[in-house]
């Protein structure tokens, strides 16, 4: 046997440690801060480019836990994403995530109107009347319409958790968002995925309910 | 604007030449049979790693399909693979696809036997009396309950795709179910993920469905 037992907290526990040795056989010095949440990324992909390139806006974790501490509405991109979010640790502070994407009149008004699912998904998750943080790990077209809409003046989010991971459109969306003055957390390049997003949103709802990982 | 509108189907028709561009720029020769699948976790991830981890054993595919045509059952240990893998395609084949995580009986016996969910829903799925496709893109336990069940020849899986990712036993976990003699994909090393496993199904699926994508 190559293996030995571990039970589930330990691994989470090991596994941080392990995270962090690297980072510093690496020469690399994450902000205290922000630690969580980019660890977080790299436990759940053992992909360390997060260390770099992961972004977040000045005060973004501040204003995301502000959000989730007020009950925010969370929208997705991928029900993967949102079967990947703590729903249990997100309902303790009111907070409610849905995806929208299997909805029948989304997929209906994207053929009518030529455009994506994850993109009218955004525009109906715009006209809730909350403030609402977008976890996009998936569809650029999902940032792009998000962007439009800020640029058109007609909407500005509350937060935009932007990881989407592909080929096309992926580095620019991103790109995009980062001009604006809309709070984000970013992973710059073509990486990403709802993994990822997932992951980000439970670092954060770790942090606020007090368990520590980093 | 640095982004330009794409439909999805073009988007992905376009990631996939971009894949197969930078595969050549990379001199990467993909087996032709092979290159479907190992696409596709290139496309869910953006990162080439996989071309050069993800292994299968001999006649992997031709044996994964034979049994989804036959409609196999299908166990993932995570909702997320299990909310990734398009359930359409699968119902054409009559195949069903399972997650036990949330189930209520699968907490309580892991917390009596002081053991995972992820295992003890291996063990269950193991007592289903059908030829059984284990999907495992999160939980190293799961590979070493199935590894530990085949050692004491208790019960040989029909098949493991087998891509969980992480830092500790996930490397190790891989090697044993390489080892034996039942079929597998498995990505070596510490990546992989629940994308990745769901990635996987697709592909093939896709395949059997005449979806070309490479």
């Amino acid at each position: 046997m190559k293996t030995e037992f571990v039970l589930p907290g330990e691994i989470e526990k090991r596994s941080f440690e392990i995270i962090a040795a690297e980072l510093k056989e690496r020469n690399i010095k994450l902000d205290n801060k922000l630690a969580p949440v980019i660890c977080r990324a790299i436990h759940t992909t053992a992909d360390f480019d997060y260390a770099h390139t992961l972004v977040f806006s000045e005060g973004a974790l501040d204003k995301l836990k502000e959000l989730i501490k007020s009950g925010a509405a969370i929208v997705t991109d991928t029900n993967m994403a949102l079967s990947g979010i703590n729903k249990k640790t997100l309902a303790v502070f009111g907070c409610e995530a849905k995806c929208l994407m299997a909805d029948e009149t989304v997929a209906k008004l994207a053929k009518e109107q030529k455009t994506t699912r994850a993109a009218v998904s955004m525009e109906i998750a715009a006209s809730w009347n909350k403030p609402t943080i977008f976890v996009v790990g998936n569809a650029p077209t999902a940032l792009m319409k998000l962007y439009e809409m800020y640029q058109a003046g007609l909407y500005k989010p509350a937060f935009i958790i932007g990881v989407p991971v592909g080929f096309v459109n992926v580095v620019e969306a991103k790109e995009e968002i980062m001009e604006t003055d809309i709070p984000y957390i970013i992973n710059k390049g073509r990486k990403g995925g709802s993994n990822v997003a997932a992951a980000i949103c439970n670092a954060v709802l770790y942090e606020l309910s007090g368990r520590k990982c980093v």
